[in-house]
């Protein structure tokens, strides 16, 4: 008989991808399309975030590239942080339950993110880390 | 009858884990473990990084927190930027071949790094990011 020592129940399901601020969203796919032989997932722009996304698939998780195409706190981020890692972004279930099982306050609501995906960046930022989080929910790719 | 449109020969088989610097691993912890409620897959310290390692199993990838024991480049980091990102690490099945692949140099060669793996950083950061590379063999966890 096989005894189960723990019931795993995790908040979320994965590591969607990581986010990285970069000035040209070309320069720097070269390194992950023509160094490392990754495929380009996606290329899209994201009006409402002054942002387009520039999506690289690493194959257990993506590689979002961010480049700002307009004021914003995307442009506002590589202005003082300058080019690099900027966030991670977690998948769950459906948000509404997550942030309410982690007690967690979103920095300016649910919006659509990349990918078509329910999305929100939590205001806390656990050991300075900036979370984000996606919903694995059908429609988004 | 299935043509393929092309031949996929990735450097990388995946990312293996993301890296922060992180004051207290322990505090750090906590987001992850009560919040998320991931489990810690390692907690172990490497003398020669002067930093202990607390491995976050995510489910597709590792979250790797890194606290500074000692002075050295991991306490240096906290010090100039703060808490938060530090890098990501692919995985390959051979370093030395993947170093020659994409023409890379190393920060400081390749060291025997968290989880028993072969590592090494590469000098290069593509916009801003720096790249670690974790080598898939045997021995290691």
């Amino acid at each position: 008989m096989i005894v189960p020592t723990e019931i795993r129940a995790s908040v979320v399901t994965g590591v969607d991808h990581v986010g990285l601020v970069v000035r040209d969203a070309d320069a720097a796919a070269t390194f992950y399309v023509r160094d490392l032989r990754l495929p380009v997932l996606l290329d899209e722009v994201l009006h409402e975030r002054a942002a387009r996304l520039v999506w690289i698939d690493a194959g257990n998780v993506l590689v979002q590239l961010v480049q700002p195409i307009g004021p914003g706190a995307v442009a506002d981020f590589l202005e003082t942080r300058g080019e690099g890692l900027h966030h991670v972004c977690f998948v769950v279930p459906w948000i509404d339950h997550a942030l309410t099982a982690i007690d967690a306050d979103t920095i300016d609501g649910i919006f659509l993110g990349g990918r078509g995906r329910r999305a929100c960046f939590l205001r806390n930022r656990p050991a300075g880390l900036l979370v984000e989080i996606y919903e694995d929910g059908a429609g988004g790719l």
